[in-house]
């Protein structure tokens, strides 16, 4: 029988382990790494407070270096015998050091060694999201940058409303998406305290270097409270579903436009190939699979959030309930993770049809800017309005480019102020965000409009 | 007929506008001096840019501050009748004003109206959540001070675990909400730009001054391209509930635990009177059901999350869904400020029951501290755990004071760092928040421990 | 002071009443009809077990019959100062009958004189909304009916498909509609089974009559187990709305068709004139928001859903958490009676444009069609399929009404099978399911198509 | 490059194929044998209507019945290669049998073959999931009837409120369970018709055999609609699991109480050694990890809910955002049947200590009867209340078996209808449904009262 860290000789069988491991040694798999950087850090620690002796922490040292190589060349494998990763690091370091292993739990819990694992993990995920929303935000720019005012119909209920441009559509994208940067760092910004420390939530009786394995790990503080830490746990994940939600319903509005733009009967879009699919009963299909599933992914994120903030309706302390929190959280961040890192390439790869959105700005588009030119010459704009209404089937055809560079309200087609959102990719570049993500060529419009 | 702005005729009959309208003339209630105050900032952007003239702008200026008095003085009531506030506004200035009143709508459309007096709203909302928050978090810091050192069980699994103390477990709650503030910021950070001059999502051609008008009402920004603005409904709202949502998560918890030490097994707590009710068949009871309020009101918050999160799944540019958003965003804001207001007359009026607590750290409870003696001791922690599984049944009863004061781990029960959470709480008040609730002497604790 | 049922001259106060009140009595005024009959039925049993006397149980009967007919004339009006309507009935029938009047509350709680209106207003809702939902399907197979080999593009990935028709789609709304009454009847059975006599949930020591008063209130059945049927609060409710989401998705999928289907780009349908409305900026729109509506309705129903779910997280017995069902379940049951009731009239009243239609059907639609065709005279499908797919850029156009004649698998346009629908919807019929909606004579088609 | 079904020789590459793929093939193995018998199936029907020859039908039925073995041996494994299950069984079958496997796609798309997999995998579900609901019922009615009279306190507000017993509690559960059969059984009738004949949502021009098809799969009727059946994918998996949510919100109920019921300051329960795990910390911790594993899984099931409903807010028409659908209803419905299956243990193991229950009966549990009894005798129930609550502090001591004997109202302890319940598990085993789980002996109680 393995060695369960609790396990004091009880009764628990096999079929009680499967229903409480679960498949958190594959979910654990993903976070040994950062358990074992926070296991170093420990140890660090404890020889600081002299708990460990110098020649311990370096046997500790050396074997956790070794199991970092391992894990690194794919050659930790956990496996369902092993209960979770935090126990496989345990048992790995007994069976490399003897007693000099059985220390390492010294002053912490298993409580505290998941929270950290989880956090480092959340923090990196996070910078990641972070970067990859940058990148995207870059692509819309320089989209709308390429196709500033290439006229493209505006749509209110999905009616035809008024003449837009697809600078106008890609920059709203890029907009949404920087304003989300907000929640994503607030949210980054809760999992950059250290739990180390919290034991089960009560602290242990050890003046512990709270603040020096912080540092080590690279926080910007201590989470203090021990219980606070303990129970942040769901809460804390849940803010940062909810901030992935955010930049995961932006993408969903992007990938609708895109599923109908790309309909034989708007026509707006040619799709690059590679997003695109065959039926296997229908032979003439070329489907937005994964505009679809770009789409669709944004559930994913919405159902892992209501599970994680269901699970933490519970009093103070630990539950095993919170264990169900790893599984939600991992899904929905690689959910939002892989469809952002799609999205610069979607971008770049669009072909607009020039022609079919220019031929799709009917007359009644111009309707509104015939009520507000009437309402700027002095007729109260009411009166403009029904005047219009009344005159809407005789309206002739308006000029779009016209159109679009007359409205000029700050933001609109004629004065879209992408300097700005270029200033603000520009400070998030600053700090040294990446946007490394592979560049592809853009292509070049499907027809020309005139 | 009711003047509907956008009537021109049609057949849309009764059982239609009531579908239609809903209850929106009673939300809009809620929203009609944000509606005034914007609207009089739309009219003076419009006479900068010369579409009034000085004596249109007088006049407008003059009947708007008459509906803002009415409307101070509860004599704007909005009726079924009228469509929606924003309608009202407009009817009213036209039978007041004539032909000037029907010129309030040039360049602009109810999107923006709608939406730039739902963010002011928000606004206020969010501050008056953070208010709100510190203040309650003040009175958790300042019960955390008075009850330092009450020994309390701490709970793993609801088993007793450890001992614990009042002060650790009162400060939890401090620091959980101290560290949602970050959000609710951030949050508020995205309600803060101005939507007015998006009209329908495209602009207009007039070279409307949306930076001044901006200024005039307070957003540090312009949400610059309309089509973003007008597509952030819903999502930035979904936002600020599940910062909400953070909040009631730890008032949850809190209510949660008072449900607990208020039974007669636990008896660590007596509620403030005024917090409980009895019951209307058993005459003996004294039930929390404020307390029981507060613990479920956080459903209400993540169902209107859901609510507004599952409407937005839409393509860009405004759809009458959308208006659904404004009635789950009132009714989990609302909930959450009025839950939140409770909070320090509720930790202000708990009285521990020192005795009982004390009784309850049975010997079991220090087997931890005998197992990292053991381990500081050079004791590998292993071997120390099992040593004390062992003699499990034969531990004898700590000192539970001595225990509390030996466990100096920084954050834990002998190192509580509460001057920390009392500087993070000053750098709060240092930004002018109010913390100007109603503050209600502490209650003396039921029984003195020893 | 006035006479809440449990005061004992406790200390609650005005802002604990606000918070604890809520806007229960309004919600209280939909359900006072129910409760008022329940308290009959519950005196009527106290009678048969002698608690009452012949001549007490007259007065009482008598005081009822007023209260009913003053709640019938719209007399008896709920204020924020009654606390709840169970508290009213009380409060009246002793102001009316002194000492009488205080026996009406003998072997009742309000616990289970809530639960009763509850399951006595859902049942009623849960009828009405099979009875609406059959509606809908008959006019919607009323549609498949005389539209029945319209031509219509099939859709795949919003992708032209294949020919099909309006009666195929039409169809596909009302199978899915009688489908979900399958969970709509099963989650009324849920309602069917009498509360009263739960107490407050432990039964009382009174040999209560409950069959005769289920017997008198219609219900089909006790629920017995007294503890069972206070839990099975809020846990029925969301199996209430689920049965109600379900028929909302179909809405939503029948709403979101029609949105796209009036789109100038499709242009395949025309609304009915009283579901449209117009913009306040834009003189020509004509825009579906009752649609559109319709189709976000269905958040509604999800949020409230979600709302009851999470409440419900709570041990066992009753808890004040259960208060705050209520409000989601009528929100969101009203919702659906509100939406489905509006099913007839539209579908009555949309007018298809044929020529639009015919014209979507491109030649690439008719590729699958040569496949099977191929395949039927010997070519293994998986060659057949390349085959078309190689030639793809030269079909021809083909015959629309000649695909969908000879599209022969069971319930394809070629053999429809209405009139299995219609045998289904017989045996609603036969039940006595009021179809008694107003009936809008069906509008002529735009276009004939050729 | 693989032989995907739709392959025309377009460009999508890895990363896409990736992120289309996702572990679809993970989910698939589990359909494998459900696809394969629907295959089978399929190609009969292929034969019935002449488009296979008699040998042809023999070698394809050879071939799958050379597949049905190996993946009934465990060597038909899926990899991420295998874009998908059902791609894998049509490259098999051509790789056996050449031409003749290319013709088993011959009238049917994968989209009903993923839809008729999956119904026959949710229709095993639901039965199971139904015999093992009974199977726990009947657990806790054995329970009840062992325990009938057991003095256990009645909780409201988790404050104590009357004399109760663990027959009552134990009942409780059961009615709950039974009474959410019907709604297993409902959802269950919505996957008993079969897909199949689909195709893509609009049926083919083949004269498919969908009846002969439908009856050897065993279901009970033709879901004839194509389109509807096509987009009740989702749907119904929502209704699905709202069924599966009614059961674990009931056995969440149960495991919070169990929750409660295990710690120190209740003590009234000793669960199962195999229910319980220890701390990697605190030595002497025994904690109920099971439990509380069983009351968080309800999490899963509402989680997993909210995603399907959120995907499937889609106009008509497969689109590839339901390929999402697969994995949050294979997760929510695994979880729920393994949970379930642990209550009959769980239950049978459950030690009661009879004296720390009857213990917590304390004075003010009589209260209620106290009043009740005056009530009875004439008092008016409103005046018995107040004077029993005026005299609440010097309320003698009651004698609870006699209190449960004279709680008489139907279904409460002195008349609990046990045997109503004992009946409609009869009804239940009489459809022949297992509650073959392996049986426990119950444990006796720990202690005796008197």
């Amino acid at each position: 029988m393995s060695g369960r860290l609790w396990d004091k000789g009880g009764a628990t069988d096999a079929a009680m382990l499967r229903y409480t491991s679960r498949d958190d040694w594959k979910l654990d798999q993903r976070l040994l790494a950062y358990d074992l950087v926070a296991t170093r850090a420990h140890v660090r620690g404890l020889r600081r407070i002299g708990v460990l002796s110098e020649g311990e922490l370096d046997a500790m040292e050396r074997a956790l270096a070794e199991l970092v190589r391992k894990n690194d060349a794919g050659e930790l494998v956990l496996t369902e015998a092993d209960e979770d990763g935090h126990t496989a690091i345990e048992a790995a370091l007994v069976s490399m050091l003897g007693d000099t292993g059985k220390k390492v739990h010294t002053g912490r819990s298993r409580n505290d060694q998941v929270l950290v694992a989880m956090r480092l993990y959340e923090r990196d995920a996070m910078d990641e999201l972070e970067a990859l929303v940058v990148a995207a935000a870059s692509a819309l720019v320089a989209l709308a940058r390429r196709e500033e005012k290439t006229p493209l119909p505006g749509y209110t209920h999905l009616q035809r409303a008024v003449p837009s441009s697809v600078g106008l559509w890609a920059g709203s994208f890029a907009e949404g998406l920087l304003d989300a940067v907000t929640i994503v760092r607030a949210a980054r910004a809760l999992t950059d305290r250290s739990p180390l420390g919290a034991a089960a939530g009560y602290g242990v009786n050890l003046p512990l270097d709270r603040e020096g394995v912080a540092r080590e790990l690279g926080f910007s503080d201590v989470a203090w409270n021990p219980l606070g830490s303990q129970t942040s746990r769901g809460i804390v994940e849940a803010t940062l579903l909810a901030a992935a939600w955010q930049v995961m319903a932006i993408v969903r509005r992007l990938a609708w436009d895109l599923s109908l733009f790309t309909t034989s009967e708007f026509g707006f879009v040619r799709l690059p190939d590679a997003f695109t699919t065959g039926s296997s009963i229908m032979p003439q299909k070329r489907n937005p699979d994964v505009v679809e599933l770009m789409r669709a992914a944004c559930s994913i994120v919405q159902g892992a959030l209501v599970e994680v903030q269901t699970l933490v309706a519970l009093p103070s302390g630990y539950h095993r309930d919170l264990q169900l929190t790893k599984s939600p959280v991992l899904r929905g961040l690689d959910e939002t993770l892989a469809t952002v890192r799609l999205l610069p390439r979607l971008v770049e790869g669009l072909r607009f049809d020039h022609e079919r959105m220019l031929a799709a700005i009917t007359p009644e588009c111009f309707a509104t800017d015939r009520a507000v030119e009437l309402a700027a010459s002095g007729v109260p704009f009411r009166e403009a309005y029904r005047r219009v209404a009344d005159e809407i089937k005789g309206l002739a055809q308006g000029d779009a480019p016209a159109s679009l560079a007359a409205r000029v309200s700050p933001g609109a087609p004629g004065d879209l102020r992408l300097d700005l959102l270029e200033a603000r990719l520009g400070s998030f570049h600053a700090r040294g965000l990446r946007s490394d993500e592979p560049s592809y060529a853009p292509e070049p419009p499907l027809t020309a409009s005139r």
